[in-house]
């Protein structure tokens, strides 16, 4: 997996760092632990998961005391076991203990949102479809999350309001039609931005593979309708299936045929990885 | 409920519709909908749930077009049923599309951080327990959350390692004593800062009452244990339960009569509250 | 013309405005000039061109003094010919004086691009062509610039290296080939992120057409290899020409009948919009 | 050279990467390049002229990757011949891919700058005139590109509004005469700041030789009226042209006698000095 | 001591560079001494009193340089004698003399907040009185400055509005009495937080001392009127006597059996510590 | 007096307020008093000085909330007398509650500067000398203090490394001459950087009239010398007399006839004004 550049990640950490030690640091650990005092460190993770940010916990580490070397076993996209050990850190026990909290709460979200993922990415591996991920991120993780949901096995849909056209009904309902919201879309867009359309029906199926696009969302259909949704497109859009997708309904749903389908709960509702961090 | 003050939560509101921006705005929008073109939307609840981060919805909208006008309806710390209007928010179509999803994401995020509060303070209302939240929270959003949770019916525990002391295992192994750990924090901490120490068994407990302190979590202490712990405690110390509690066993572990459960759940495996977006 | 969202100019005007003002503000004018006196000027063209930023210019004075009003007759996009006023500013004489270099600033350089711009898209006006900006800007001030592209009549290329993938001569070099690297960027790039590939030769591009893309950029080819290249491609891609293109040789490229030309002058080389200051 | 410090010049350069990399960094190369290839490059210039950035070209390099090391042949202030290798850069191929195009913005557009201000600089090489810059800059870059002006063999004029006084002919409007705008800046402004008024007539600078000042900025007048006001000067003030002072008509206001000739041109409508990568 | 965490610090110390370095740094330095020479300094107390602030100053030059070695030889918290070599810094000699006033800034400031602090501190000394600092800080430099109280054997008082509650005459008048005012206080603050009520009267200590609370801050009450009121909370809350005490007055203050002191003049109206730099 | 510009401010006292709200804002205020009380107060003086500040005073309770209406009686540069209402305060009782530390921490603590600014510029107002500040000033707050400064009478040196030239025995040093280090510096300052040179003897002064100059720095001469300096000057450069100056010593020093005196007291040792906040 490419990790994320570091100068995207390094404020983000670094504003964690700050909302954890606040205007002192940490009273606790440094009344008690003598600031020569060394230690080792491993995340074990506490329950079968995919990794993801194991970087990210480590640049915590880095940021609180330089001196702190992270040596990383399992990096992002990888399989853990019960009892598996992600990485270790060495080094002073005073930072270890100060950047404990927030690079576990890193890596367990994110590899929350990997292992939240990989179960469905793997559910449906038997189909064409990929599982993508949606806008309904975290604020000011958004970057984080999505580098997650490709460590469990995803794709990534747009970053944001401005790398791609998603044209969805309140969108066709002001400009009147399909057809001419796609025709302002390409008038605007640049020849390098796709262009997506929601469509609640096959008849706005039909209309918009008469106008053309890059990419259809077939928003809230069942299995046979996204079935016939599919036959109808015939490969000349990616099709993508959205719609309170559960982890339970998604086999079913990507069994229609459909290229994608884009889960919300991958990102606003991860349950954390549960990874603890044990003396060595 | 008391908002968090505006100064601390428009920087994280502004990061939030940056990262949706990018680096042009919304293309899809401002691409179909004319500049001068007016609309009305409700947030409108999909499920039960409770309330909370209606005002950073409203402050999303503002600061996308100063000429939204945003009137909460139910404001943090309502219950809401399926179908309640949370708010409304009227004026131009474009900053009201512009600024929809990071306005949800914030209502969403945190109604859940509420709702599921909630579930677990009405568990345990017949006890004289309360529920807090942890420092296992989404970076970033760590002050936000910890306000969810007061509007779910919660309590905070400290919000970082700076304004007050808790002495974990790791510490008390270091300092070789209870008893040395808390005159060492105490030596350290101003006269305001209240000591946690985080016993294991009842003999830890005995020789912490000895020493004295604040408060004293309970930690992984079956209800049986918990329930000769507050015997022992008789009312010297506030005190907690923690450990993997969850939903479901919240009702037990209140009912040995602790003043506190802490349960990280609430804020690092949040479910989001579905909530939408309906014109009005 | 859609205008940039203010949450996204606001940061780049205060910082060109700090930089001006420096440690202590307007040294010249807080001692000459009285705190109560009023003005009113205008933005005026002294040569022939088309403008862009003259929002930007209103939100400098804005933000020096919220109590001066400006008001634009040519917003961004309009032509303008020597003398032309494009907007005028009145309120406290101190900060009309205090923002006008900022505000100039902005609004020549970004006029100077869409001036610049306007050149060549009239220039290719009877061509299929368009003319596109590329990532050779003024570093901090992309996306002003590509706005003042849009401005002037041409249309925008990617916005960084992050929303589009464009395959160039040293990736093809590292992945052994075209097909290769195509695929490559193909199985990490999300379905809504298009792929162009750099082309030299006809023969590079006979394999792109195979292996498939969404444009080519057919780099310093002659009018004669472009006008081969663009029957080859039949309609299957975008085509963009590109390398060194002037002014002067940009008829000649558009006519061979490419969609697009990019042209790095356009931003990376603009020259300023004289305009200047009246009192009126 | 001294170069500016780098504690000024980082933030600008981290801000023009966050700019081009966006939220995921560069899609392209991650996809193709392998994360432990290495590569060597070097920064060729493809036309004579002067070099201005190349630390700054070498800390994009170095922050994108800091194993990424730069050797600078031609530092800034070198004069470069067509074929010149500015510098070398050796390490990880992706970052040095990924890092390129914003090290070759600053360098290209810094040594435009720097090329520009040389081509006025030796045209008058023969007068006891030097050129010097204006608050007329790209907003964010005027320390950068007054460092290039210094490169080029130009001298720069105040930094801001606050540095020095500079009294313009508005303010001598308001304040009445030249003798009273003097004063009250006098009296306002410290001892170390010093007072330069533009004066548009030989009758406005015997009232300025009578009440005094640093320095007097001649605006608009013709070689043979510039003549005349260096002999009334006589010495006494640092005599600047300035005007619309374009290359071609320096040299004839250079031989005036004046001791400056300030050009706007050189930092608002600078050509890119075109340099390119070179794979080595 | 425990040094404040770097991540916390740095922000401070390059605001205080930036402002120092302004838009192009040492002009004057740069001038004259050559990139390539080297020099050696010592920072020397020209009076008696108590560092603070050293890891600061050393940060100050590391951050101008990192070529720029510093040995602290009396860490914060060292007494020293007029001609004491705290530290001494060796390096290029352009970044020592640039670096030497912000550091200097710093390291005589915070000295200054020291040694005030310990000039009380040591006159009560006898008694169980500890001096305390108080929100009367210089804005920014918070947390240096309550640093600086601990180095001169002082304690903190709370850091802000948010990590204790302190419940002022203007509460308890709003809240209609102290018993009011503490139980409101006392249901919205979690367990984590202290409580503490300023009175002014016998009386009101008494109706503190029913409703109970962490401490109280005994508000310009004489000597006799604090013995007594010691004598009342006999324990139960921690005693803190305020209100314009002077280091003249504190020892009578102390006496008197309070727990702390209070001086908001530590931070206020610190004389700095005279240090200086000489070259070895 | 000529405020500072906003747009500086604002970021300090934002800081500061962060600074003092920390994560959850007045835990104390927000649990006692309604939403909906209001109240007002002033600012009143408890003892004689000059106000500095009290527009960042009135900043400070805006930003807190933007309904509270400040009136501003006695502005900066005023005069006040023990009683004196300096401006009054009126809104919401939460945010005045909330921002009272902040603001008094501002007001007070500039306003200190200025009045011990005007104990010395009263002091020599019968001489022709003005007082100076220097640049030992609090970090982070120096355009502010050199602000309050001018509010006492006083008058600005350099605010920075980089607005002027000024020459101390270290340069002299290296450069192994003042007239090798005055040329130095010359060819490198631009036209509008004024030099001054720091001298200790009477002999150095010889040599830098010789050489030329703005301005000289007289350190540490006694009475006598001075008066022969300024003899030997003779109008010919600005004379700055320095070098531990007191409020004591200063009448004597200025009576030498020098034009400044430089005191770096001002800034760096300010004790308060004492102003308090008073119910109205």
């Amino acid at each position: 997996m490419n990790p994320l550049p570091r100068l995207l990640v390094e404020p983000v950490v670094r504003a964690a760092l700050a909302e954890d030690l606040g205007r002192r640091g940490d009273v606790t650990t440094d009344s008690i632990v003598a600031a020569d005092q060394t230690a080792a460190v491993a995340l074990v993770s506490r329950e079968a998961g995919v990794v993801a940010g194991a970087d990210v916990a480590a640049l915590a580490w880095e940021l609180v005391d330089p001196r702190i070397e992270v040596a990383i076993e399992r990096p992002d996209g990888s399989d853990v076991e019960p009892g598996a050990v992600i990485g270790t850190a060495a080094g002073p026990a005073r930072g270890l203990l100060t950047g404990e909290r927030v690079a576990l709460n890193f890596l367990g979200h994110l590899s929350g949102v990997a292992t939240g993922t990989a179960s469905i990415a793997r559910a449906i591996a038997h189909t064409r479809a990929k599982v993508a991920d949606t806008r309904k991120t975290i604020p000011g993780l958004r970057a984080l999350q999505k580098h997650a949901v490709l460590a469990g096995g995803g794709t990534n849909h747009r970053f944001g309001l401005d790398d791609a056209v998603l044209i969805k009904d309140n969108h066709i309902a002001v400009a009147g039609s399909i057809t001419r919201a796609v025709e302002l879309a390409r008038a605007n867009a640049g020849h390098l931005v796709k262009i997506e359309v929601e469509v609640d029906t096959l008849d706005q199926l039909r209309e918009l593979l008469d106008v053309g696009a890059d990419a259809v969302l077939l928003d809230n259909m069942d299995p046979v309708t996204l079935r016939r949704a599919v036959a109808l497109v015939d490969g000349r859009l990616v099709t993508e299936a959205s719609g309170r997708i559960t982890p339970e309904t998604a086999v079913a749903v990507a069994e229609s045929g459909v290229d994608l389908i884009s889960v919300g709960w991958l990102t606003h509702s991860a349950k954390v990885l549960d990874i603890g961090l044990d003396t060595v």
